[in-house]
C-alpha cells in the first residue's frame, strides 16, 4: 500500500499548494501543460488516500448474495456512449443500455429497429453525409448527464434523458423496457454539454446547453470570423422529442439546471471572452452564469420575435441584445456545476477555477429581470470551499456536498450558514471534508435533484483511479466512490471501478421504477415489422415463413427455447435478406438472440419481442445462425443454416 | 424476498424432477420448446436461492476502499465481444478490453491502429465482402473462452487469447498494455467455439474448435449435401498468430483442452449424428470425445499427408479415415465441458445431457492410439453428479467442482474417490453441493488450469439472474457468483451482476501480471504512424504540423494537459484528413482523447501513446475537437477547431 503515495507524488516534487499559492485565482493554472508540470492527475494527487480506519466501516454496507439494493442509479458513461444502471449501495452494474454506441451484444446500431431510432432524428444533411460513408448513424457518443423525467418535483418513472456531447444529440430511454426510444440531433447548436429537465408541472422541457461557439448556419461561412459564432441554449419537448425553441447566448454554455416552478433555467458559462485558443478563453478573471426567463422566451417565440434557423425558432439572448429572455450574472473565472437546491429556493454555481461556490436565490431574479435590481443582488452567498469546486449535491436537510476536483475531496457545508456568513455573521458553513480518490468530478446524492432529497447516499465520480485498483495497464479504470451521508459524518464505504466514464449519475429509490418483466406484444418498437408482416399476411408470433419479393427475402421466424421456427432457408447471393424474429417464450429472463456466422450479424430478441435485421447475402455457401443469448440446456443446438446459392 | 421463489416457479407448475424423471437420458428434453414448457430458465429455476444464513458470511470477503484484490481474472463477455478484467474477491470490473466489438470510448474499430489489427487477419474474400459494405471489419463478436498464455504449466503474463464464435476468429491481447494486438479469421472452420492453449513447454499452440459442420470450401458448393460438410480442429501458432495445421473431424466440436506434456489435445463433440436439425442432432444416446495426437499430426503434415485448403494444411481425422491423428471415445449424449486436471493426469468430460462426468487418463491414451487397447479403456471414472453437468474446475487438492446447469448447483467431488468408485469400491465421491443462481454455465477456480491450482476462489458464471437483482426490464443482467473454496465447505460470498455474457473466466494471482503504467514510445502499435511521420519529416512527440499531400491532409499534433499542440487547422471539403495525435504527458493515468464533434470521430490516446484516425472532411463549417478523457481542471477548455472550407 506504500505504492499509492509514491504514485500520487507530483513528478516534480512540488506540492499542490506551492503551485497554486493557496486559494489563488487559477486562470493561469497549468496552461502549457507538461511544461508547467501540473497535469491535474499529478498536481492534485498529493491528497492522501482515505484512512485505513475507514475500511472496517464498510462491512455493514454489503449487499449480500440474494439481497436487493434499495436504490437504483442511472449512470452516464461519457465517451462509451451508453447509460448504465447501478444498484446502490452494492454499486453493482446491473445493465448497460446502448444509446449512442454500437453494441455487439444487442445489435444496437444494426437492427432495423435501432437504426430507425438512431437515424430518424438526425438532420437530413447529416443523414446524407453518413450515407456516403455507408452508415445510417454515428457510432460513438459522449454521454454526460442522465436525467430521469420528473412530475411535480420528483421522479415519475417514465424516461431517462441523456445528452451526447460528441455529436450534438439528445436521447431518451424508456424506463418501462430500459431501451432508448428516441434520439435527435440538435440543429444550430454545436456539442451538447449541460442538460437538465423541467421539474414542474412535469418534463416537459429538456434543457440542452450547446457548448461550443460556431456559426449557427455551419456550412462553411464565417470560418475566419469567430465573432460571428455563437452558443445556443435549447429547449426540447421531452414528450415529442422535438426542439421547442433556442436562445443564442454569450460565452460557452457549460452546465445547467432549472427551478421547481418552471420560471427560470440557469447555465454556467466559461469563455465569456469568446476566444478560440486556451489563452484567449482563460484570459479574464470573470465569467458568468446566464439565466433564462422561460415565460418571456415562450412569449417571444409566440410573438414572432424568433428567427427560424434550420426549422427551429431562435431568439437572440446574447449580452449585446439586452433581451428580456436572458440575464447575465458575473461569476469568478470558469464556473462549472449548476445545481438547484431541493427546497426550490436556490441554485448553486460552482467555481472550478475559483475556490468559491456562489448561491443564487431564484426569487431574487424577478426584480433583476424586471430591471429593479442589479444582477449581483441575486447572489446570497459566496462560500470558499476549497480548490476546484465542480458540482454540488444536497441531502434535503439543508446541507450541500461539493466536489473539489483539485483537492480530491468532497466538502459538506450548510447552505443557510453560508448565506449567514455572506451577510457578515462569523460562522463557518463547512462541516466536513472527506478525501476521495482521485480528482472527483460530479457528485450526486440520492433523490438530490428532487423535492424528496433524502440524504442517504452520495456517489463521488472520480476521474482518476491510479493506484486504487490492480494495475491493468496504461488505461486505468475510473473510480466511483460511495459515501454514506445519512449521519453527521460522511463515510466512504465503497470503491467502484468502472470503464470510462462515470461522468454523472442520478440516484433514486428503486421502488420508483417499475419496468416490465416481459415485452408487450403491441410495443411500438417493432411497429414497422408489424406493418410489413400484415402486408405479407404473416402473424409474427405464429408464422414461420420465407417470403420472396423480387431480390428481397423476408424470413419470418419464431424462437422458442431451444429451437428456431425455421432451421434452414435458401437464398441467392446478392439477395437482400431481412430476418424478422419473434421470441414466443414468455418466461422471465428468457432472452433469445440471432447471430449469423461470418456475416457480422447479431441481435437480441427479448421475451415476447420482435427484432429484425437486414443484410445482403454477399457470400455463397452454408452459414449457420445460432442463438447467442443462453436459453436452455440445448442452447448450443439452437441453430439453423442459411444456404446461399452462388 | 418472497418474489424470488414465485418467479422461479415453472410456469406449468411441473417440477423439474417430474419432467426429467430423475437422472434420465435427456436427449428428448424440451425439444419443441414452449410446447413442452421446459425452457431451461423455468425448468431448473425451482432450485432454491442460497440461504439467508450465508449472507453474514460474506462480510469478511469485502475489499474495502483503498485495498487491492489478490487475484485478477480475465473474463469473456460472450456476444458483447470484449474481454473484461475483474478483481477477485471484490468482483469489481477493472477494465473492458475491446476485441471484436466497436468501442465508442477508445475508438477501437475506428482508429487506423485498431482497424489494421481488425482487418489484416481476415481472409481476402472476407475483406472484399466487407469493403462492399463500407466496412473494414466485422463489428460484433461472441467471445467465449479467454485463456492466458502458459509456460511450463503456469501463467507467463504475456498474452490472453480469446475466440470469436460469431465470425470464426481468434484474438490475442497483450498483457503488458492490455490491448488486442492480433486477430485472425480461421479459414475452413465455421464458428470457433472451444479454445485452449498449449501448456508445455509454452503457448505455443492455441487450439480452436470449429463448431459447425460446413463445406470446407464454403463457396456455394454442396449446399444440399450435409454429408460432405465437416468440422475442423485448428492449431494456431500463438506467437505468429498463423494457422499451423487443421484436422477434419466427425461431429460438432464443442469444448477442448490439452495435457501438460503437449502430447494430446481433447475435444468434446455433440451431434455425432451429423444432422442439421435439432431432432437429428439429438437422436442418438451417444456422442464422443475426440483426442488428437499432436506429434502424429505434426509428422503427418511434415510428411505431406495434408491437403492444402485456403493455404492451410488440413489432415483427415474423421472416424471414417481411421487416421493416426485422432481417437474417438464414446461418451453419453452431448458431452460439453472438457477440463484437464492440474496434476497432469486426467481430463474430465462433462455430460450436459447425461448426469455423468467422465474421467479419462491421458497416459492410457498411448495404448489406445497404438491399437493395443480399446478406446473405452482410457476411461477411469464415470461419476453421476447431478443434472446438466457442464464444466469442471479444480482446487489442486484432488477435488473437482462441476457446474450443474439444470440443478443450478456446483458439486464438489473428489477425483480419486470417483476413480475408486468406478473400480467398484463403495464410496461416494460427492462432498457437497451448493446452490447457485441460476443456470450455471462455466465455473473456474483460481489457478485451476495450471499446475499451480491453489483452490481459493471459484466463480460460477450463471446464465440467468431473474430476481437476484432489482428489475431492470425484460433484459436481465447475468449473475456471476463468487464461492470461497479454501475450506472444507464451499461458501457463496458474492453476487456480481454483469452485462451479457460472462461466458467464461480465468483467474490468476494478481502478481503474475505486470502491465506497463505508461506506454513505451517504441511500441509497435503505431508503427505505421511512425513510418509515415519519418517520411513526412515529423517527430511525433515534438512536432505540431499540418502536411498537405494532394487531397490528403495529415495533422500531427501533440496533446499535453490541458492543450492540444494545434488549436486550429483548415482543410477543404472532400479532403482525406488523418489526425495523428501523440500524448506527450508521462503521468500515470493521464489518458487523453480526441473527439471531432458531429463527425462521429473519437479515440483514446494513452500516456506516451500515438493514435491516429482517418476520415473525409465531408461537411464544410467549423467543427470542434476536444479531449474526451478527463485530464485536468481545464479539461473542458482542451479543444480546437477544424475549419472546413466549402
Amino acid at each position: 500500500m506504500t505504492k499509492k503515495h509514491e504514485v500520487a507524488e507530483n513528478k516534480d516534487g512540488v506540492s499542490r499548494r506551492d503551485i497554486l499559492g493557496g486559494s489563488v485565482a487559477m486562470s493561469t493554472l497549468a496552461i502549457g501543460g507538461a511544461a508547467a508540470g501540473v497535469a491535474a492527475g499529478a498536481a492534485a494527487g498529493v491528497t492522501l488516500a482515505p484512512k485505513a480506519a475507514q475500511a472496517d466501516e464498510s462491512d455493514k454496507y454489503n449487499v449480500a448474495p440474494g439481497q436487493l439494493d434499495e436504490y437504483v442509479g442511472f449512470w452516464s458513461s461519457g465517451q462509451t456512449g451508453e447509460v448504465r444502471i447501478l444498484g446502490i449501495p452494492s454499486m453493482r452494474e446491473l445493465m448497460r443500455i446502448p444509446v449512442f454506441n454500437r453494441c455487439s451484444a444487442t445489435g444496437w446500431g444494426q437492427t432495423n429497429e435501432s437504426l430507425k431510432i438512431l437515424s430518424e432524428g438526425l438532420t437530413p444533411a447529416t443523414r446524407e453525409r453518413l450515407a456516403k460513408r455507408g452508415l445510417q448513424t454515428f457510432q460513438n457518443g459522449d454521454a454526460h448527464h442522465p436525467r430521469p423525467s420528473v412530475t411535480n418535483g420528483s421522479y415519475d418513472g417514465r424516461y431517462v434523458f441523456i445528452n451526447d456531447k460528441a455529436n450534438t444529440r439528445l436521447a431518451r430511454i424508456r424506463i418501462d423496457v430500459m431501451k432508448t426510444d428516441k434520439i435527435i440531433e440538435i440543429p444550430n447548436a454545436h456539442s451538447i454539454h449541460g442538460m437538465r429537465v423541467q421539474r414542474y408541472p412535469k418534463t416537459g422541457y429538456v434543457f440542452c446547453n450547446g457548448e461550443n461557439r460556431a456559426p449557427l448556419v455551419n456550412d462553411g461561412r464565417d470560418l475566419d470570423d469567430p465573432k460571428k459564432w455563437g452558443s445556443v441554449f435549447t429547449a426540447v419537448d421531452g414528450d415529442t422529442m422535438t426542439v421547442a425553441w433556442q436562445v443564442l447566448v454569450s460565452g460557452n454554455l457549460d452546465n445547467c439546471d432549472t427551478d421547481y416552478q418552471n420560471k427560470y433555467a440557469a447555465s454556467t458559462c466559461y469563455n465569456s471572452e469568446e476566444g478560440t485558443t486556451l489563452e484567449e478563453m482563460t484570459s479574464s478573471e470573470t465569467d458568468h452564469a446566464v439565466f433564462f426567463d422561460i415565460a418571456a422566451i415562450e412569449a417571444g417565440v409566440k410573438a414572432g420575435k424568433a428567427e427560424t434557423i434550420n426549422g427551429v425558432p431562435v431568439l437572440d439572448g446574447r449580452k449585446s441584445a439586452k433581451s428580456p429572455y436572458t440575464l447575465y450574472i458575473p461569476i469568478a473565472n470558469s464556473p462549472h456545476g449548476c445545481n438547484a437546491t431541493p427546497d426550490g429556493k436556490y441554485v448553486v454555481i460552482n467555481g472550478k477555477l475559483s475556490p468559491t461556490t456562489t448561491v443564487i436565490e431564484w426569487a431574487k431574479l424577478d426584480d433583476v429581470f424586471a430591471g429593479k435590481a442589479e444582477p449581483k443582488s441575486a447572489i446570497v452567498a459566496n462560500a470558499e470551499l476549497g480548490l476546484g469546486p465542480l458540482h454540488t449535491s444536497f441531502d434535503g436537510r439543508g446541507n450541500a456536498y461539493t466536489s473539489l476536483f483539485l483537492d480530491s475531496q468532497v466538502v459538506k457545508w450548510n447552505i443557510d450558514e453560508a448565506i449567514r456568513a455572506y451577510n457578515g455573521e462569523k460562522i463557518d458553513p463547512i462541516k466536513q471534508k472527506i478525501d476521495v480518490s482521485y480528482q472527483v468530478g460530479h457528485v450526486n446524492a440520492s433523490m438530490s435533484e428532487t423535492k424528496d432529497a433524502d440524504g442517504k447516499w452520495l456517489v463521488a465520480l472520480c476521474k482518476f483511479s491510479k493506484d486504487r485498483f490492480i494495475n491493468v495497464g496504461p488505461l486505468k479504470p475510473e473510480c466511483e466512490q460511495l459515501i454514506d451521508i445519512s449521519g453527521d459524518e460522511m463515510k466512504l464505504v465503497h470503491d467502484g471501478s468502472t470503464f470510462a466514464e462515470p461522468h454523472d449519475a442520478t440516484i433514486m429509490k428503486a421502488n420508483m421504477i417499475n419496468p416490465l418483466e416481459i415485452w408487450k406484444r403491441d410495443d411500438p418498437m417493432w411497429e414497422d415489422a408489424r406493418q410489413q408482416a400484415a402486408k405479407d399476411g404473416v402473424k409474427l408470433e405464429e408464422d414461420n415463413k420465407v417470403i420472396r419479393d423480387g431480390n428481397k427475402v423476408r424470413v419470418y421466424m419464431t424462437s422458442s427455447a431451444p429451437k428456431f421456427g425455421i432451421e434452414s432457408f435458401k437464398v441467392k447471393v446478392g439477395d437482400e435478406v431481412t430476418i424478422i424474429q419473434t421470441n414466443i417464450d414468455d418466461v422471465v429472463d428468457l432472452t433469445h438472440g440471432f447471430t449469423m456466422v461470418n456475416y457480422g450479424i447479431a441481435m437480441e430478441v427479448g421475451p415476447q419481442a420482435t427484432s429484425s435485421v437486414t443484410f445482403i447475402a454477399d457470400a455463397p455457401g452454408v452459414y449457420y445462425y445460432f442463438c447467442q443469448w443462453f436459453c436452455h440446456a440445448l442452447h448450443m443446438e439452437m441453430s439453423g443454416q442459411m444456404l446461399v446459392e452462388a
